[in-house]
């Protein structure tokens, strides 16, 4: 399996005298950014700070589009048509972009927000309509989508580029899927438990579920925290095992 | 004087539910339309519809960035910082440079709406931000700004590429700056005045202010409404008398 | 069966700038008005305007609470929590009280929108949050929800007082709910034909579902609507044949 | 002079995942809150739950309205007219005062927000606007404004209870008016300095200005702030400085 694997984190979710995030701190234990673009998350003024942040950082910039509904971070789901889905993922995408473009640095990639991610992960009409929005704003921007996802079986439909994601603190059902949070064993809290979760999912390809069957899983991309100083501790753990473990970190767009 | 001329209007300003605005009816009298970028109007889908509705008509497009209030249109005083109008600026040239991108036509020009417009017009600070923030995105495009005012000061200074604009409507002041509208003498109702005055403004660069002077004037283009059925009419004859003056009528990009 | 009745339309839908509502003409028409709170479409402003049109009117006012989803017109159904449901229904009531206490009228009901209203028709827990939100505000305030809806079914539980409505222009199914705006016999676009029904309704309890079948509804209400001249004529149609009929139209609150 | 005062915060300011304040450790040192209604800050059930916690501490409420500008906190000029400007305080204490009524718990006050405060504070006609929009709503509300300001004139003249407020942080300038935060002497920023001049304002009804004069002030209630651990720790100490002194703390509702 690879020797090489992509960080990624959300940032940028700051907005007006509101702050999120501890963006700063979780930098260098990242390779990929995902910055919020206004909807859910963000304003004009945080995402060119946080776009400086990460050419500051050398971290490759994704756009991190959500729903329109600040009061609900962009998590609770609404009933938007593909029409508005895939307009207004163009809308985001655009805005994120012009910074990029005003501070001499590419964009990378994609990653649909909370709500918005986890609808279209089953729902191919919704996934299909979030691929369709980016590749019309520019086809060498990679999605990123939960590892067998709909999102990224829409991408590969269409021919956008993708990346599969898995995540360093969830457990998994046998079907590849996550384990709801109101379940048990939803959460990995342990944190070596969870570097070592990952070492495995890189280097083998796969992950034991909470049915102990051993399961594959595609992780080009290990989705990571900046929101408490936990995650960032997370963050950093899984960080430095992977670097132990001989795994390259780098950002997705140069595999 | 100058034997073209561009002839502007703001477009796609409906949002959600709510229309405003005879997009349609007034586009065949334009050159290039001033798109609102969602935050003092309109939202993701309507932008598509009316950056497709441009490109059907031929029509050259730009954008028309606003404060974020959409309650009151834009059109109320905000003490916004430098920073802050400079990164609104830079986010809404983004999302409408999306839908372009996506359509496959080129965003021409950024003509600042309402309270934005009127304080730039004004404060050489503020029309720094915004022609900084044009430049920052892209520096070929166009600032569109009222005649005689610190916006194409600000432009000139920075070396952006700009337009002068005058209105049909509105009445003079001998120092160039438009008679205010609680004001006897602000608009001009009559429609064969305000074509004759137009076709006086593009051939021979004067108009005569309300204190009976003529004064110099800079009608790279025209700014009309399609806000109501009168509106249009206007339009349509203010089109018909620059027509037949023998002024060949093309976007502001051609110049 | 009765021999009175109440008619109810939703006003004061217009938001800044933007205009939606016939609300003028259709005021003749109704005995009660479903006034917008700012989350789905209005305005401080217009609220207030709303309220003294109808306190001109005589018509009686109730609060129309929606999502906070004003692109989406609050028609998008949206996850929320039964704790957020009711705190953004005690806030909206809250807000129209304010107005009507202001103008020294009372507020006489409460009749959720748009997806609120019909997510709540059919889940008793949401209809629960709403119900309970109303109460606690005012325990004499007047539920209207849909006939043989879980709103009505959560008001007569906590003991709120409620009112059934009936829709003039809807087809019904067998069992009592709408036919789906997606399926034949949805709408009923004649008049004369609309206003039979209505007549039956009210005298009879009565209606003709689209299989044939004549099925009990409870007709306390009649749903009208003002956005357009078609349904202006409708109302006054309507509120003719039920004079014709013998039966006294007034608010729901004088039953 | 008076040998008791009211001492008032913001509380409530938080907005869905967003936390600002420690309203649970100002809260002991406090005897008024002001309680944002959800147009600068808060959300309905941000307001639910710090109308609770207001209850529980025993603290008397006030509605803090704010302009409609999430984004800037209300910290912005806004160009609004008195009608709108009346309109949004009812919409904004009709919200709150739903709140209270389904706590159970009377609401005391209002005191505007940030730039909608500092604008009346030097406006007679804002600040009419704003006093008319109190006393439409309920004519007992307490004003609560700087003292020496146009509120408090606005609301002498027509017959509004209210009170003056006094700022522990703050340097005045000769005239009473607060020193500019961008001069010298704008903020006290030693506690026991802080303290002392608290207990002068409210024994002696003086206060030393920044050119040395002792200059009279109103100290009906002094303003301290929440926002930070030092400002919690401010708090405390002038709390602790007028017990000291033996002035009674209570609610500015019960002079």
């Amino acid at each position: 399996m690879a020797q090489e694997v992509d960080l990624n984190a959300d940032l940028g979710e700051s907005f007006g005298a509101y702050r999120i995030g501890m963006d700063e701190e979780v930098l260098p234990f990242i390779s990929s950014a995902n910055v919020a673009c206004g909807f859910h998350a963000s304003d004009p003024l945080v995402m060119e700070r946080t776009v400086a942040l990460c050419q500051k950082n050398g971290t490759a910039i994704g756009a991190h589009p959500g729903y329109p509904d600040l009061v609900g971070f962009g998590r609770r789901k609404m009933a938007v048509s593909p029409a508005e889905l895939k307009a207004m993922v163009i809308y985001q995408i655009g805005a994120l972009s012009a910074f990029c473009k005003a501070a001499g640095v590419p964009l990378q990639h994609v990653k649909p927000h909370g709500a918005m991610y986890n609808m279209a992960a089953k729902d191919i009409t919704l996934a299909r309509a979030i691929c369709e929005g980016i590749q019309a704003v520019d086809g060498k921007l990679i999605l990123l989508g939960l590892s067998g996802s709909k999102l990224l079986e829409a991408a590969r439909e269409i021919g956008l580029p993708c990346r599969s994601e898995v995540f360093a603190d969830r457990g998994y059902q046998e079907d590849g899927s996550l384990v709801p949070r109101t379940q048990e064993g939803a959460m990995i809290t342990d944190e070596d438990e969870a570097a070592a979760r990952v070492v495995q999912m890189v280097t083998k390809g796969t992950v034991v579920a909470v049915t102990g069957a051993e399961i594959p899983v595609e992780a080009d991309s290990i989705c990571l925290h900046g929101d408490s100083k936990k995650a960032v501790l997370f963050a950093q753990k899984i960080h430095g095992a992977l670097q132990d473990a001989g795994i390259r970190i780098r950002p997705m767009g140069e595999a």
